[in-house]
């Protein structure tokens, strides 16, 4: 284990925070309102890393390994400084409680502590809001994009942070990649400020709502989340972003490069979209009589489709009041999540396909068993390795699931909450049922369930390996 | 598709079942009840099942293919025929909640309609708890030992019907490993009838009880289920029954050849039991306070713990009063279920070793990619076939889970009520939580989701591959 390479990859990372913490600086500053929380957390991360940046590692060399420790302890580390803004300035008191809100923003889930947000800050609630943007497309990928590096070490970095089953770089060079990456993050990010504005947010708000959005996150500015701004354009025009920022990233990508072809014959793209159209058909319908207008259920429907598939999380309706079929066809898409390689959680529409094409081969494989069945995706055989991973993957986060079930059952919720609230934080969507409402909060459970939770956004947001991997005394014994 | 070998086989099983119905039918002689429900049904069997017996197909060569269907098929014609007698005799007028309430009894769900059972005749109620004790070793294994046949063949059917990942036969003759299978069925059957008589219960209770115990079914004769006889002798002693039923009956048979070392080293009986002593404790301390003595908190524990994760559903305690923790304790062990050749349902233990230590072989291949890691079990290596063949079960059996959930989301029950229902009737459980509560019915369920529930009966009796093959277009289309 090369532990100075880790170190100084940590330190990097620390200082890329303290960067990123000038623009809500900034921001609290044009407002009027104190810096200090801001620059005390600058402070301190400078002293802590810069030491580290002096004394450079002569062997840059990392494994596997190496790049999913360094991935997992980053967010850890991010979270863990990411949180003194919220403690420093008052806004959020406890640290535990300040932890899980900085968790639930880098892993984009946004699932908060706080009931009265209104009251709080300007320059707190873009800190809020931007560690969605940050933790959206990834603090190492960015890293990747601004600093020259060695492929083939930094793809151990890449492969553990981007969300699902991809088939790796989009273009031979790995910072291009990042870089390519991150400017269409930014593009369209910043085409939803513009849309947001036409719409007739202010730029504050548009912005903090635009960062929630482009990272699938769901924190915003206002206690009755989206609904707040009563704005039926604003609602549709975010509804459409969600769903863009839950498709592959490559997607974009081809459609630049005039690959029109390999975008419309993507079948994870056309099962997402005809997901979402099922699902907001059904909600529709099921939700009829509740709507003053066919125009208000339809919106509402496809926005509350939108923000749960692409795990954003944002709320225009008391959808628990919703009946039964419509709750559970919410459940099912917090699972489902979106596309791989997006900024969205979740469990991956390409794995869902990849474990379905090997139901039916296996199946085919007992019918008839001396066929020859290969798994196809986007026409192209799917290797082995590639299904075996996504079955065991579907192992692994149903087991973390079904443990933190059963730690945070020890405060005694009802099973309704808990389960939504799980799958919620697992998933990084956000809200769930139960007790906890979709516009409610987590700031009744004891610091014991914060602290699973926080862990369950982490391994969600990450995938699951590269914590475990973390967290696993093989990694640390020598032998 | 040799359909003139199926027709043969099913034509059999009918003739078997009706052999089975003189039991319930001198039952209500001996009572005094009218014996028309089963004459007619009887009669309808053999004058249904004759003809096939008199042009024997020539070719009785049958694949895996007609082994699977065959299986799904004839645990469907046993269902449709066997619930005729509930229908005949009045006890349950309507015929879907006949079929629903006999599919509940030849899977050992011991999910019931009925919410009056005490006031119905004594013959029916044989009937009732004797499905469970046909199901729970099934039929085409008793098939397997009365008549001769080719083990070449008869393999596919003992494969299709036994649960869970085992190691095939015992010995090396399948008529013979049927036959020793029914008899220790039938010799831990009569034990339990005994220790029950000397408990205290009368004959015919003793009988039906342990019917249901010995298929981990779960029907009892009286509303209130076990509690409604008030004998904590009685209980210890069905809880005891219930684990015993939930060990592989391979265990029984190396106890019985003296192979005790082979009984000890077995994982999979080490893990039950642990299961078993761990939840057991959790649930005591949790609901401490709720009972008036530690010797009944342990009892109520205990029994509850054994009839859940044996699929049981033995009733003793209001347990849907407990809290969520107990409460989340009962939904895991639905999910597990016992061991792998045992007559419970649930996931099956060997499978969660099986997926677990794939799990960290996994990790321990992205820490150390150039070892070479094999998960064992029992200290023998396991083919990578048979893990992957667990995990796409795991990824199977969520399907069947999740859209079940969504299909009978339309009655507009809540969600835990659902979703533990859900649970139940898959894992073969019969409780369930919400609505429905430990003591309660499946009667206000839509003709609908009782289908739904019935299919998810045979699912999981069956293990879901030979219901898919059953119904896959792709084996009943020629090409």
């Amino acid at each position: 284990m090369n532990y100075r390479m880790i170190g100084y990859l940590l330190s990097i990372i620390m200082l890329i925070e303290a960067a990123f913490l000038s623009l809500p600086m900034i921001t609290a500053f044009w407002y009027g309102e104190s810096i200090l929380p801001f620059l005390y957390t600058i402070g301190i991360l400078t002293v802590l890393a810069l030491p580290a940046l002096i004394f450079k590692p002569k062997n840059k060399q990392i494994y596997a390994k190496e790049g999913f420790v360094c991935v997992a302890a980053s967010w850890i580390v991010l979270s863990a400084f990411g949180a003194l803004p919220f403690v420093f300035s008052g806004a959020i008191p406890h640290y535990i409680d300040a932890f899980f809100e900085t968790v639930s923003g880098f892993t984009t889930t946004g699932a908060t502590i706080l009931s009265e947000i209104e009251s709080l800050g300007r320059g707190i609630l873009f800190w809020r809001s931007f560690t969605h943007w940050i933790g959206g497309m990834g603090v190492l990928v960015f890293m990747l994009a601004i600093l020259p590096s060695d492929d083939g070490r930094a793809i151990h970095l890449l492969r553990a942070e981007v969300p699902g089953p991809t088939k790796g770089k989009l273009v031979p060079k790995l910072r291009r990649t990042a870089l390519i990456l991150y400017a269409i993050y930014l593009a369209l990010t910043v085409i939803e400020v513009i849309a947001l504005l036409i719409a007739g947010f202010p730029l504050y708000d548009a912005i903090v709502t635009s960062f929630a959005t482009a990272g699938t996150g769901g924190f915003s500015v206002m206690n009755d989340s989206i609904a707040g701004y009563a704005n039926p354009a604003a609602e549709w025009i975010i509804a459409v972003f969600m769903l863009i920022f839950g498709i592959n990233f490559n997607i974009f990508f081809f459609i630049l490069i005039g690959k029109i072809r390999d975008v419309l014959k993507n079948e994870e793209l056309r099962a997402y979209f005809a997901i979402v159209l099922a699902a907001t058909v059904a909600i529709v319908i099921n939700t009829w009589q509740m709507f003053a207008s066919a125009g208000d259920g339809i919106r509402a429907a496809f926005f509350q489709v939108a923000s749960i598939i692409s795990t954003t999380g944002f709320v225009t309706e008391h959808f628990e009041l919703w009946p039964t079929l419509s709750l559970t066809v919410i459940i099912l898409l917090m699972i489902t999540g979106a596309c791989a390689g997006s900024t969205a959680g979740g469990f991956k529409i390409s794995r869902i396909l990849l474990v379905f094409k090997n139901i039916f081969r296996e199946i085919k494989q007992v019918v008839r068993p001396r066929s020859v069945n290969r798994v196809r995706m986007d026409g192209e055989v799917v290797p082995n390795e590639t299904i075996h991973t996504a079955s065991g993957y579907l192992a692994i986060y149903l087991f973390i699931t079904l443990v933190s079930l059963l730690l945070i059952s020890f405060d005694g919720y009802s099973l309704e909450t808990n389960i939504t609230a799980t799958l919620s934080c697992v998933n990084n969507v956000g809200p769930a049922l139960g007790s906890i409402t979709p516009f409610g909060n987590f700031s009744d459970f004891s610091v014991f369930s914060k602290i699973v939770f926080s862990l369950d956004m982490l391994f969600g947001r990450l995938e699951i390996i590269p914590m475990i991997i973390l967290f696993s005394p093989s990694t640390w014994l020598k032998r």
